[in-house]
């Protein structure tokens, strides 16, 4: 399991006062290129050089309690499956002064060449970095 | 049903040059939105002044085609469910150069007060603009 | 001059329930794109295809009025100074339901091979975009 | 002087591949959100529970040079002027690799009651802020 901690920034929140929906996601890639960091040439080498990416096939969230400007979220990060060109990440999300449930995130990503967005192997690298998050899923 | 065409916009691409997964969940929003228009004082009414809103439950999404800087997408917004507090809308998104299939996604909202984030009834206004878009579901 | 209309979002407002400064500039950029539509391929051609862009060398607005949820602006873009390569382009908002003035906006853009960001004479179709909406400056 | 990092994130960069130019005014209001952090109940406070803020009434930025994913930026800030109820803060971007001058923003900002957005003066715990970074401007 990886951990990554973010406070709510300022222009997250919407004009209902809550961090919007759509924001979860974007947390979600921000700690996935946070657990991928160790990757060769880290996550950004992946897109820039080796002109890689992992576009989502599917994401799933479920939302429990609101987040607000001010409060901090923790993101415990888990792979669920390591396909040969596919892998699902989960995400668990709680607020950080209180450990409330925040939301729960399934994120099934495949690896793509860039130019073409066709799916290729997962290269080495980035499979042993996502095999020493892999939670035996329930 | 409920359709609403947009363009991809410039910022809306990410490094890897296709749009984020995470900007399908505003689209459906900016869809909802003009769905709703036709409430007493519009959505932004709602929100502003009668001080409700429809925060996300569940947002589930599911992405076969990318899209690209330049292409227009065509969003058919369907209405699965409507409870007493929530109800369930449905967005199948095709490039419209093309008809190529590109996304659905399912989105569940309670309607709230917004200072409590309690839910409360579906008023009868917004109520009756659902059901002008409720479709059976398969 | 060039006139373009839009509403303010509801993702669009901040913490403190007004549109976040930054947002101006992609409404001003959004303004841009739809100024530039005419020319061969429209705005998104001359970035995808021809691997041409207007990236800003300069950006400088003043903020009258702020926008609220609910609100509905009016653009009014004009081009004050045609060079070589560069371009300088100004957006006068307005608040719609009464006139209020928002803000002004100078916009300096230099056309440039994408690859490079090596700045190149504007092509003659875009010239002839910008030269329509072309006023003397006072 | 007040030094904020922090990486180019993927989202980011639009489709010319370099970073969007309003996100520039987003990453100078992370630094000075930064910045603020020492107040009493840091910048969040000042907004959620004083219901103070601080919306921009100018902002002005030269781009020298773009950045890319995988790129780092070193933002300093300075305060260039503490008036009654208005302060400037400036902005100077380098790329972190290189040191290379990226952009420079002037931001000048008037602390207001969020409810009425009417001006009222600066806070002695925030103006205490401020001033250990008031820099003699030249």
């Amino acid at each position: 399991m990886f951990v990554y901690e973010r406070p709510v920034r300022f222009e997250d929140v919407d004009a209902a006062g809550i961090v919007f929906f759509s924001k979860f996601f974007n947390y979600c890639h921000e700690a996935m290129e946070a657990l991928l960091a160790p990757i060769d040439g880290s996550y950004a080498g992946l897109i820039v050089d080796r002109r890689l990416g992992l576009p989502a096939v599917r994401a799933e969230a479920e939302f429990a309690t609101p987040l607000r400007f001010g409060d901090t979220m923790r993101i415990e990060v888990s792979v669920a499956r390591i396909g040969k060109s596919s892998s699902e990440l989960r995400y668990s999300f709680t607020r950080t002064k209180d450990g409330a449930h925040v939301a729960t995130v399934r994120h099934v990503v495949v690896l793509c060449r860039l130019d073409t967005i066709a799916s290729v192997p997962i290269p080495g690298d980035v499979r042993r970095v996502l095999e020493k998050h892999l939670v035996a899923s329930g």
